[in-house]
C-alpha cells in the first residue's frame, strides 16, 4: 500500500515536471534531476530483485553454466542477438553489470577466472566451484508496460547469482526423515549395482558391530572415512546423483569435526525397536543418530534457513547423457535425485514446516546440458526425455506456486554441426576437439531416446557420448557461442523486466 | 539453592544407608547401587566442570602442548609422579579417559596421530593444527575437602579442552577500534623496520589510489592478497607476532570471501575526516570500511560470542627464545601481542561491553614453551623474562577477577641436561638432535636475560637458539617427559579437585 502511494506520487511529480517544462518554466537538468530522483525511489520501492540459484546434479557444468549467463548479460551485443530473450529482441535492455555482491561473508563467484579459460589458446572448461558462491549484476533496461514506463525511462534489475553444490540440495529430504528412516533408504541403494560392487566390504565389516556396546571413536571415523570414500567413487567413478550426506564430500569448515563422522546403519531389521529407542547417546547407535540429528540441524537446516529460503527462481543443470552412457542404473540415479530436489520444493505443504519456513521459489527450470554434444535433431528428445524423467514426481510439486520448464542446452556450445555421408545417406554429425587426446573428430554419438529406455534400448545401447573441449576462443568483450541460453534468460528473467 | 538441598538429601540418603549396613538389614549391592546413583546425580549438580582454552603466539607447540597434557594425565602412574600436581602427589588421582567432546560441530583434537608422531622411531613433532580443535576428559578423583567427600568416594571432573590459533586472539582488541583507528595502529607496524622492508612497495602502491573513486573490486582482491602474503611472511620468515587480522591466513570456510578482502588504509592523515564520513561504499575508502565492520561482526565477534566467552581458563603459549634470537623488533612484536592479549581480557571493564558479554576466565597462564632448549639454571630467568613481558600492560588486567601465572615449560622434553668442560670450567650443557641436519650435537645456547633485554644486550647477542627433534620414542601408554606439565595441571586444575 504504503509502495503504491509512494509510486503514485512520484509519478504525478514527474508527469508535472514534464507540464512545467511546455512551458519553460523549469530546464531540462531540472527535469533529469527529477527523473533521476524518482528512478532512485523506484529503485528502491518497487520489486526489482531477483536471487536466483544455481545448481548442477553430478558434474553438469555449473560454472560454465553461470561464467555463460554472465557473459551473455554484460557482453550483449557482441555477438548473435539472443532472439528468445524479449528484452534484447524487443530493444529494451540497455546493459549489465557486475556491481558488489550482497554477502560479501559468501566466496566470490571468480568470473574473471572462469571466462579466462574461454578465452586463453587454447580454450578449456573453467575449473570447477566448491561450496557456495555469489556474483550480483545490475541490468539496465527501458521498462514498457509495467507503471515504471511513466516515471522513467531506466530502470534497473538487480540480479543476484548464488551458485551451490547440487549435493546440498539432495540433502534437504533429511529434514523429514528420522535417523532410521534414512538408513534405510540408503541402505537400500547400497545393496543395489552398481553401489552395491564397491560397498560390499563396508556393510559386512559395520553389520559385525554390536550397535548397543558403548561406541570407539577412533573406529566411527575409520568407518566414516570409508563411506566418504564410497561417496566419492559413487560420484566420479560410478557417475551416480544420489550422493548422501552431501557435506561428507565437499566438508569445508567442518572438516574433521565429529558431525561428520556417522554411517547410516545398516541392520535396522536385526534390532529390537525399544532397545533401539532406549539406546544411550554412547553406543555406537546411539552416537550414529546423535550425529545425524546434528548434522540436520547444523549443516541442512542451516543451508535451508540461510540460503534455500531466500532464492526466487531456481536452475538445476542436469547431465542427461553421461547416465545414459554409463547405462540403467546410473539413469535411474539420476530419475531418483530429480524427485528428492521436487520433494524439497515440497516443503511449504507438508506438515513438518511451518509457513513461515516455505521456499519462495515461483520458477523452477531443469536444464538439460551439454546439448551440443549431440545432432541438432536429437534435443527434442533430450528434452522429452527430461520432462519424462521429472514427469513422474510432478505430482509432488505444488502447480500453482511453482512454474516449471525444461530445457536442452548447452552453456557454451563446443562443436559445430555438420552433414556427412554414410552409406549413401546424408546423416547429421557433430565437429569437435576430443577431450581425451585434444584431436579433432567428427562423430554422430547416437540417438537420445524420446522416452524413458527400456530394456531393449540399454541392450542395444547406440549412444556413444564423448567428451568435448571448447572449439574456439573468444575475446574477453565477446559473447560465447551457447545453444538455447536466450531461452533461460527469458524464462528466469523475462517476466521481470517489461 | 536447589542444589545444595537436593544434595543433603542424597547425602543423608547414603549415610542412612550406611547405618543400615551396620546393622545389615540392605546388603551390599544394595548401598553400591544407592552410592552409584548419589554419584551420577552429583556430577549432574555439582559445578566440576571446567573448560580449558589453549593458544599459542606464533608456532609456540601447541599441538605438542595438548597432546602432552593429555598423555600425563590418562598414562598418569607410567612415568615420573607429577609431584607438583596435588591430586597425584596426594594420592587423591584416581583415571583419566577420553570421551565424546562436547561439539560435534567443532574438529576433534587428532591426540592419536599426534601422539603417533612421538611414537614412531624416530619422533618428530606432530602436525600443527589449523582452526579450532576440541577434546574431551573425565577425570577420576577421589575427593577430599569438599562436601563431595561425605557422599561419594569418586568424583568426576570434565574438562574440555578447546584448542584455537592465536591469531584469533589478537583479533579481539579489533572489536573496539574503527577502521580509522586499526588503519593506524596497523600502519604503525608496517613502516617501522622488520616489517617495512617487505611492505615498502605495497605501501606505495596502496598510496597511489584515490580512496574517494569508486572501487574496483579485482584490485582489491590483488591487494589483499599482496597485504595476506606480508602476514606469512612477518610469521614465518620474520618470527612475528602481531598478526592482523588474523583470518587472512587461515581462512577456512571464508576462503575467496570479500569479508576477508581489506587492507589497512595508510593514509589517513591525507584525507578530510568529513569526506571519510560521507565516502559511499562503493568508493575505494568505503568498501574498506564497510568489509572491516563486516569482518568485525561476523569473524571476530562470532569467535568472542561462540567461544571466547564460555572459557573458564586460559594457557597462552609463547615461544620466547626465538625472538631473543631473531632479535629486538620480533621481541618487541612479541610484548606488542601480550599487551593485545591482556586488552583482550580487560572488555568486561570496558564501557563497550556489558557485563552479560565480558568474558568468565578466572585463571590466565602464560607459558614459556620450549624450555628444554635452554640449560637448566637459565629457567628461572626465562621465567623472569616472561613476567617482565607482561608486566607492562598487567593493569590491564582485572586482578579480583583473574588469577594470573608464569611459567617456563617444555611440553615434551627434546634435549638431555649435562656438564661440559670448557676454558678450564665445567658449563652446563644440552645435548639433543638438531632439527636442520638430523646431527646430536652438545651445546651451551647461552644466556637468557632477566629482564627485558636492552641495546648492549642487543649488541653482544649471545643468545643461540638451535631447534632440536624429539629425543626418544615414547610407547602409547607412556608418558612424555617434560619440565613443568605438572605445575601446569596444578594451576590450572588443582583447585577443582580437592
Amino acid at each position: 500500500m504504503f509502495k503504491s502511494i509512494l509510486l503514485i506520487k512520484i509519478i504525478r511529480k514527474y508527469k508535472q515536471g514534464c507540464k512545467l517544462s511546455h512551458m519553460a518554466l523549469i530546464n531540462k537538468d531540472q527535469i533529469e534531476k527529477l527523473k533521476s530522483k524518482a528512478n532512485d525511489l523506484l529503485n528502491r520501492t518497487i520489486d526489482q530483485h531477483v536471487t536466483l540459484a544455481v545448481t548442477g546434479l553430478s558434474r553438469s557444468g555449473k560454472t560454465a553454466f553461470i561464467t555463460s549467463l554472465v557473459n551473455q548479460l554484460i557482453n550483449e551485443g557482441n555477438g548473435p542477438e539472443l532472439s528468445f530473450f524479449n528484452p534484447v529482441h524487443q530493444g529494451q535492455f540497455i546493459a549489465a553489470k557486475r556491481i558488489s555482491q550482497k554477502n560479501i561473508h559468501i566466496a566470490r563467484f571468480d568470473y574473471d577466472n572462469s571466462l579466462a579459460a574461454f578465452v586463453n589458446q587454447p580454450p578449456s572448461w573453467p575449473e570447477p566451484t566448491n561450496g557456495i558462491s555469489e556474483l550480483r549484476l545490475a541490468i539496465r533496461y527501458k521498462p514498457t508496460d509495467s507503471l515504471l514506463k511513466y516515471a522513467t525511462d531506466m530502470a534497473t534489475l538487480t540480479l543476484d547469482i548464488t551458485d551451490y553444490p547440487g549435493e546440498w540440495l539432495l540433502d534437504l529430504p533429511m529434514l523429514s526423515q528420522t535417523f532410521e528412516e534414512w538408513s534405510e533408504q540408503t541402505l537400500a541403494l547400497l545393496i543395489k549395482s552398481p553401489r552395491l560392487e564397491l560397498s560390499e566390504s563396508f556393510l559386512k565389516k559395520v553389520k559385525e558391530i554390536d550397535p548397543f556396546q558403548e561406541a570407539d571413536e577412533n573406529l566411527l571415523t575409520q568407518l566414516s572415512q570409508e563411506y566418504t570414500q564410497l561417496l566419492h567413487a559413487f560420484r566420479n567413478d560410478l557417475g551416480l546423483s544420489v550422493i548422501q550426506p552431501g557435506r561428507f564430500i565437499l566438508p569445508g569448515e567442518l572438516i574433521g569435526a565429529p558431525i561428520l563422522e556417522f554411517i547410516p546403519f545398516p541392520s535396522f531389521a536385526k534390532i529390537d525397536a525399544n532397545d533401539y529407542q532406549n539406546a544411550s547417546d554412547k553406543s555406537f547407535i546411539g552416537m550414529l543418530r546423535a550425529r545425524y540429528v546434528e548434522y540436520k540441524e547444523r549443516v541442512v537446516r542451516k543451508f535451508y534457513q540461510q540460503h534455500f529460503l531466500n532464492f526466487d527462481r531456481q536452475i538445476v543443470l542436469a547431465d542427461c547423457l553421461t547416465p545414459l552412457n554409463k547405462g540403467p542404473e546410473s539413469f535411474s540415479d539420476l530419475k531418483q535425485a530429480i524427485t528428492m530436489i521436487l520433494e524439497s520444493y515440497n516443503y511449504g505443504q507438508s506438515s513438518l514446516f511451518s509457513r513461515l519456513f516455505s521456499p519462495k521459489i515461483d520458477k523452477l527450470l531443469f536444464a538439460a546440458t551439454k546439448a551440443d554434444h549431440i545432432t541438432q535433431e536429437q534435443h527434442r528428445n533430450l528434452e522429452s526425455l527430461l520432462n519424462e524423467l521429472i514427469h513422474q514426481s510432478k505430482h509432488l510439486l505444488n502447480y500453482n506456486a511453482i512454474k516449471m520448464k525444461t530445457l536442452a542446452i548447452a552453456s557454451v556450445r563446443a562443436t559445430s554441426a555438420g552433414k556427412s555421408l554414410h552409406q549413401g545417406q546424408q546423416v547429421p554429425v557433430i565437429q569437435g576437439r576430443r577431450s581425451i587426446d585434444d584431436t579433432t573428430i567428427t562423430v554422430f554419438p547416437g540417438s537420445v531416446p524420446e522416452k524413458l529406455p527400456n530394456k531393449e534400448y540399454w541392450q542395444e545401447n547406440h549412444f556413444n557420448f564423448i567428451a568435448f573441449e571448447p572449439l574456439t576462443s573468444v575475446a574477453t568483450h565477446e559473447c560465447l557461442p551457447h545453444i538455447r541460453m536466450d531461452q533461460v534468460l527469458q524464462f528466469l528473467l523475462g517476466d521481470k523486466m517489461k
